[in-house]
């Protein structure tokens, strides 16, 4: 018994979870990619022959691989492949500038990089600045193409290279807590931060997500959201391979695509925003298309309005949930759950079965229920660290918690209400005010309002004065006095806002988060002007 | 933040998923024990203040401590003490004989022990030749009367120890892969083997069994089979403590007392042998016992008669599951799930979640569907190793899979049958005979059989010859005669027993398993005297 063979046997490791389900469901569809689709045999066997190929450039374990792919099932196959070599996965997000991706692939390390060939134009602007980055693997690519000022660096076709490589299990000693991915953060304010996520973390998280949202190897799954985002990937894909069920890949969020996924699929869960759940209500061909399959529909980042809700419940026929968390839990830490909605509307629920969550001060005391403070966690699916950040480690694990840079309170049920982002509330004339307080008022003053987001800004006397911005519902008139009136009804008088801008749109990320720093940003002098 | 922070924040500990549920449920009945109930609240309580009592003594991460109770609430609160504060519980076999305990108590190296006040008297005859053994905590005690020869030992009431520490969480420093527990196999042969269990594995199989048996906080389990064993321990109460379930304590098998529990408690799910589902039918009361409740029935140890089968599920009403695994594995490995149970009725079920299962040949080859040979596992529930036992260990941990000692196969549905224990596989005349297939044809002889034994004993022609022990239904005349004619249609002739003895009963461990080794060390000379 040498150190590999024990580690063989005993460790955690994700990739192993996906050669566990294709052993108990050879034979199950495990992937739907538009025409294509992969049995957990197939799927297995392509991770498998990938990960042969990842050790046959060079990398071993803790070198790490970039992904540069939409929704596709080559992205499912290099992120288990890099699982089951130790190599760490760095998925890119598909919303960055050149900029920040050229800043993630230099800070991650990354050797080598999978690119999906729609993405060729805009790596071939990024890597001439990547020097690293010696291996290139386009995915669906003929004859390799346009490889640019790149010719000196080792071009291959994912479809080629799978073909030159058995499906034999590879055996690398990978230890429990090895990183298995360094996600990016959006970094509104500074340079992303790298969250290194271990196996035994995601692990964790997938059983935690299988048992809280009772998934089954008879589920399946819809995955519309972006596969490169924690959401997707950890708080839903993970674990229904983990468990054996069939994911369905959509390229995004279109309601029709949707619609007509459900129906042909029997998809029995899936996960959006608030939004896209409007739009699928709003969709002609909902009345005739067949729901019946819907088991839980998952939302996140912001809680559902509550008429919508009801209409949805309705409408769609299932439970729903609200999954709550951030990148660095991996990362869901409390459920909204069903039994809950209608009756705590707005609260983001009770924490999942891995995750202890607390309310702590300022002086670092945990607080008894009904008071407000930061919200923390301890888990084992908290990340490892920040790469190559050992500030922002340290400031994130102070005094014994993980500090979530959320403000929030249990209610007197031990349901968990989240009040703001620490950095998004607002401090005028000496008062804290929530920005989702004052937005959920604006709301709540006319149903003719699609989006609401509020910010404060510089301001002479206020110090920050809280500022709407709100956009219109299809594009109708709305008189900012008379929507100040009748939100100063609501809510007391400093928090009123000071000024109600309409606007057209909001700016987002690309995972659909309202951007209020580049608000806070472009409207700076806002006040100065007055 | 320094090491222990860090730990506090990111480790898996099974101590801390009490400290969640009690969050999660404060006001949730966590045990049920006779008239006395304990809220999640008020368990973990009494937890904590147990664990600062154990550190009180001076006990550290990595000591021992032995648990020698029956199905009490003190035996989960000695158990979660012991979790959260590193300290590794030995929980006693309440089937040994003083030999073994003295053995295990050595062996373990347990410098304290708890004991519940009805095993004082065992105690007294084993504790003077365990010398390491300074402290000693008896539950339930007045006034510590009895201490015999051991006065100059530290002597501690459960009760009053509890009443002096406080209920904070202990914040101690453990390791992911830290021992919880050395659970000791009943060593058939041998001396017991101390299998080491880490809080990884153990928490990994109590999501495992949430996810694969469905258990939710919802659910109420009642324990009737022995707590010191890991199916009761680990594959079922640390599992509802993990979900926060509601345990039911039951002393031992009674139909009548677990009828009147399952109707009282509202009872969901329960485990037990497949006598014990034999007598609970046969039990009067049962037509008038409301069984609504019922969700989930598992038995294990053995497979459940077809017919008796048929009747349990049709009388209660609810699911039948088949639990199969070791303690070696934490326990579960495969599961014989409802969906399979009457159309592949003698299964050992697919593999559990956590598990990959394989069969091995003796030159260490994979085998595939259909090829009979050894059960191996790789699983991160697989145990550390064997206490102060290399050679076992690497013996177990041969070739980069944990050997169970078990001869099976799987069928062309991927669904496991277990043939033998290695151990009791005969050797009769050249040819390889599987105890239980020989066991099937008898039971498959005649409907007035409770219960048969087949074994191997020494003979001077065969090597070992097949040999028959049965027990008649209610004391019936049988005729040896007759079976084997019967027996003799239905397998091989080179299968038939070479004789077949009519017994009274057979001899069991505690845990309800028949002793095999009993029976072939006893009759030895059965075939010398004829």
């Amino acid at each position: 018994m040498n150190e590999l063979e024990l580690n063989l046997i005993q460790r955690i490791n994700v990739g192993d979870s996906l050669t566990r389900t294709s052993w108990r469901y050879p034979n199950k569809v495990a992937i739907v990619d538009g025409p294509r689709q992969f049995t957990y045999y197939e799927l297995n066997d392509l991770v498998n022959k990938f990960s042969h190929f990842i050790c046959s450039l060079g990398l071993q374990v803790g070198d790490s691989m970039a992904l540069l792919a939409g929704n596709c099932a080559e992205f499912l196959i290099s992120y288990f492949a890099c699982a089951k070599v130790g190599v760490v996965c760095v998925p890119i997000n598909l919303g960055w500038k050149g900029g920040e991706i050229e800043y993630v692939l230099n800070h991650s390390g990354a050797k080598a990089i999978v690119i999906e060939e729609q993405f060729l134009k805009l790596a071939n602007v990024v890597l001439p600045s990547c020097e690293e980055i010696y291996e290139i693997v386009v995915v669906h690519s003929g004859d390799l193409q346009n490889v640019g000022d790149l010719s000196e660096r080792n071009w291959h076709s994912f479809e080629a290279v799978i073909g030159e490589f058995e499906g034999l299990e590879p055996e690398v000693l990978i230890a429990d807590r090895a990183a298995i991915s360094y996600l990016y953060t959006s970094g509104t304010t500074s340079a992303p931060k790298g969250v290194v996520s271990s196996h035994l973390a995601v692990y964790l998280e997938s059983l935690g997500v299988c048992v809280e949202d009772r998934f089954s190897h008879d589920d399946v799954l819809a995955a519309m959201m972006p596969l490169f985002h924690t959401a997707q990937l950890n708080g839903q894909c993970t674990p229904a391979i983990v468990v054996g069920a069939t994911i369905v890949l959509l390229r995004g969020f279109d309601a029709e695509a949707l619609l007509s996924a459900i129906e042909r699929e029997k998809v029995s869960v899936f996960f959006g925003l608030p939004f896209m759940f409007r739009e699928l209500l709003d969709c002609p061909s909902i009345s005739q298309t067949d729901l019946s399959s819907l088991r839980l529909a998952i939302y996140a980042m912001a809680p559902m309005p509550d008429t919508l809700l009801r209409q949805c419940i309705e409408v769609l026929g299932c439970d729903f949930a609200l999954g709550f968390g951030q990148t660095e839990m991996n990362p869901v830490t409390t459920i909204f759950r069903p039994e809950h909605q209608l009756s705590h509307s707005g609260a983001v629920g009770t924490p999942q079965i891995n995750v202890a969550v607390a309310i702590m001060d300022e002086s670092g005391c945990l607080l008894p229920n009904g008071s407000s403070g930061e919200i923390v966690y301890r888990s084992p699916q908290t990340m490892t660290e920040y790469l190559h950040n050992p500030s922002a480690t340290e400031l994130a694990f102070d005094r014994g918690w993980f500090h979530s840079g959320d403000s929030g309170y249990f209610d007197k049920d031990g349901i968990l209400w989240f009040e703001d982002r620490f950095k998004d509330v607002i401090k005028s004339g000496g008062e804290n005010v929530s920005s989702i307080e004052v937005e959920k008022a604006i709301y709540a003053s006319s149903n003719q309002i699609a989006e609401a987001a509020v910010v404060g800004l510089p301001h002479g006397r206020w110090g920050e004065a809280i500022t709407a911005f709100v956009v219109p519902k299809n594009g109708q008139d709305l008189d900012p006095t008379e929507i100040l009136a009748r939100v100063k009804d609501k809510i007391d008088g400093f928090k009123a806002p000071k000024s109600i801008e309409i606007v057209s749109e909001l700016p987002r990320t690309s995972t659909g988060k309202v951007q209020k720093n580049l608000l806070r940003r472009q409207y700076s002098a806002h006040y100065e002007e007055k």
